[in-house]
């Protein structure tokens, strides 16, 4: 051993030193995500089958978790060895990748005191109990001040993170690096402007009746229908599971372990459908990822928008077409014979594409959902310019609504009070379900175009080219690229709505004949 | 405020200042159970829904979980904090409780280096797949070296506790403090002396008949009264639930988040009846514990032996009692009414009791049960005292069941693979089976004299009165007694065995007429 040492040049001598320092960040890296993933499966459980006393000591045991990976995730030592390891040059791609990630997210993390991260973690949980009771009682004014609190909390989040132009940007960051006001001015700009077009063509056409989703469905019909979707879409369930959720969600412990839930409603059979195919292109992203990349940066999704691009081209972009229903009606008359024994597969087709003004965003059709999003774009927006104060919302929403979709909700429940995310400080967090979309409809047209026979295998119910090439194209990456340098990757340009108008465009003038 | 502080007597200071270190003591000691309960939680999703392709990470999430909780649990200043507070003449009485035991646990936890904790984790992995292996194959020698590695390092622990008079005391006492050699072989010499003049009388009585347990009993049909008799006892489905899992077992999140799981056998209704109400016994226990002591060792059971004697107590005192089947037995012959039309009452109830020598401790009746006992720990012993190698156990075994019981396994895989313990290091742990047996017969029969109207209510399927003295005697101390010094206090003497011996003449005189 002595006598290798003397040997050896100086450059070994230096490779060796290298390794065992990111063998150390890797160490600690993976530690911290084990405590993440530990609370995301006490998360699971509390969603799923925890008894309804243990809510407190499950509080406080997520936060406990949460606790300790943030120490581990904001130490100095942690942040001396990041340093250290980013001055390296013999590190590998792959890893040097990790050590900028993580770097950019140790630099985050430290830019907020920890009052602040107690206070927004407080206001979180005190603004959540709010917003329950408030919807409970219908009733906005005890949520106001709590939302006030919050919002004044995420200015100085904002102004700690620093930003330019904007502190809206500065809080976008924390769910879609490198998005920022004038992007979104830019896509919400095209949705005010195309999107009124298009819904004019429909308004002018024939209404299409949906009426045979809200026959009776039995439960254990509906949901076998949603494992053998899920199992052909190339869901693995040896790596995760489906269970029961009031509020559908995708959650990951590893690539191995990534759990779906769905909701069924036997007089809707649409809730079970979308969640269910929704929720599993989610999941197939998850179990994309790269195992041996574990808890790193490039193990993880690379953006929430990215994220939403998977589920949105699974349940729209696939199962939202006439091709995949030519595949599974034949099926779908065998288990619900009389349920649809009187629908034809194009009124089916149709029906499940209806398009009209709603009032509650998880209902929205593919067209209008991204007025919704607009709507609280911009909310969010002038909250953060301090253009709107808190206690007009419930005016200004009822308001903009009627402006954007001709619709005003009756109460807040249904306005104002229907989302979760204001309460936990989610501000940022809605444009990236619209981004999602219009990075699918990209994503889509480019696999169509390198594959044109991806509609036959659709209808043959042949899903494993698509998987591959989101698998090659996305999935691999984890959070190597950001979205918009990901979607030049694969569609050699950065995000443009025109895939998604032309994609609309197309399916609906097939739908309603214009 | 200031005025307060002035007028404040020195003893008002001093018992802020105590109170300040018991509030840290507080924090430390229950992130550490917040770790350990978030560790159960995932150790509950392994046993009952967990994918398969979950194994390895899961295996490491959870060692991140033990290391996070070992480390406040040993840290320096966690113990000085400790030995702050043990000198406070000012604690009130159960704090001064909690800080005893926490030192206790904590001056014991700093006798193992952390090479030791390591290598006896990764022994126990190790021992643990060469168990599965082992029995998968029906092949000892599998097995063998890695028992013998765990027997040599649990050698080491031993001498790194400490011990007077045998190395096995120390190792007890990671399950059961305060017992000895000394006392189990006093136990077990009295079993030795005394169950086989038992076992003698059923011999040369008719046998009893217990084919009705093998019918055939529809899953769905089983589970429901299975629910239907937790909730009769006392179990809290609102700080709990039941599932299913391969091997039964009771775990605990908090007093309000306690899980039992059981297992059905359709061509074996004894297989979930007993597992079931088993676990019950547990979980009342945990259920039972103070709230406002989570995470504290007054929140924690007292041992496993009185852990077990709840569990046995329900199980075989109540749930194998005429009365109790007196109050549920109509219920069932409902339920049931093909499999049980042509059994009485009396049979039913003589065909659960039935005494017989077996090869498998867990499917063993209430006597018999206490050779396959006696025989571990003849062979723990053994192993300790260096007399016995580990490669005659699979003889040995044989020998054992031959002399203890009349009968010999056919395999190992029926011999001396059947149980996991020893894969997991666990050697001391079996004698607390039988210590809770007799605990449980002791405490019952206590009870009965406190409350001679039990029988009675138990026969109208009435358990409050029996619970209530439980949580009474039992629960609310958490691990404020030892199991003896519990014993002594609830029944004024210390372990005896005449109870059980006395319940057991008794109920058998009766099932065998002699």
């Amino acid at each position: 051993m002595i006598f290798c040492k003397i040997l050896q040049a100086e450059p070994f001598y230096i490779m060796n030193h290298t390794e065992t320092l990111y063998q150390q960040y890797k160490e600690q890296t993976q530690k911290a995500a084990d405590l993440n993933n530990a609370a995301a499966v006490l998360g699971w459980d509390q969603e799923t089958y925890m008894p309804v006393k243990s809510v407190p000591f499950r509080a406080r045991q997520l936060a406990t978790l949460a606790t300790q990976a943030h120490e581990i995730a904001t130490n100095e030592a942690y942040g001396n060895l990041l340093y250290k390891l980013s001055s390296k040059a013999d590190l590998a791609d792959g890893a040097a990748q990790n050590v900028r990630l993580s770097l950019e997210d140790y630099e985050k993390n430290k830019k907020l005191s920890s009052a602040l991260v107690e206070a927004l973690s407080e206001a979180s949980s005190n603004s959540f109990n709010a917003w329950i009771k408030a919807r409970q009682e219908n009733d906005f004014s005890i949520f106001a001040p709590e939302l006030e609190r919050m919002v004044a909390l995420k200015h100085q989040q904002a102004e700690a993170y620093g930003y330019e132009a904007h502190p809206y940007n500065a809080l976008m960051d924390d769910y879609e690096k490198g998005a920022t006001v004038t992007l979104l001015d830019n896509v919400f700009g095209q949705v005010k402007e195309e999107l009124p077009k298009l819904l004019k063509k429909i308004e002018n056409a024939t209404q299409v009746d949906d009426s045979c989703f809200n026959k009776f469905y039995p439960r254990n019909e509906q949901w076998d229908f949603s494992l053998s979707v899920l199992k052909s879409i190339g869901y693995d369930f040896k790596a995760g599971r489906q269970d029961y959720a009031e509020h559908p969600f995708t959650t990951s412990f590893s690539p191995v372990d990534v759990r779906v839930t769905t909701r069924v409603d036997e007089n809707d059979f649409a809730s079970m459908l979308w969640s269910s195919i929704h929720e599993g292109g989610h999941a197939l992203y998850e179990q994309g990822l790269p195992v041996a990349q574990y808890g790193l940066p490039l193990g993880a999704a690379a953006s929430l928008s990215v994220h939403e691009s998977q589920s949105r081209l699974w349940e729209n972009c696939v199962g939202r077409s006439l091709d995949f229903w030519k595949g599974y009606y034949p099926q779908l008359l065998q288990r619900f014979p009389e349920q649809l024994k009187a629908v034809s597969l194009e009124a089916f087709y149709k029906g499940m594409n209806k398009v009209q003004p709603s009032l509650v965003r998880t209902e929205a059709d593919e067209v209008t959902y991204h007025f919704h999003v607009l709507i609280r774009y911009e909310i969010e927006k002038a909250l953060l310019e301090k253009t709107i104060p808190v206690a007009d919302l419930p005016a200004y929403w009822k308001e903009q609504y009627q402006r954007y979709l001709g619709v005003t909700p009756p109460d807040d429940k249904r306005g104002v009070l229907q989302d979760v995310h204001w309460s936990h400080g989610s501000f940022g967090y809605f444009p990236t379900y619209s981004l999602g979309s219009f990075y699918a409809a990209q994503f889509f047209a480019q696999a169509l175009k390198e594959n044109p026979a991806l509609p036959g295998e659709i209808e043959g119910r042949q899903f494993n080219n698509l998987l591959q090439w989101l698998r090659n194209n996305v999935h691999q990456y984890g959070r190597r690229y950001r979205s918009e340098e990901l979607c030049k990757k694969i569609t050699g340009q950065g995000l443009d709505l025109s895939a998604f108008l032309h994609y609309a465009e197309k399916k609906y003038a097939g739908i309603y004949g214009f």
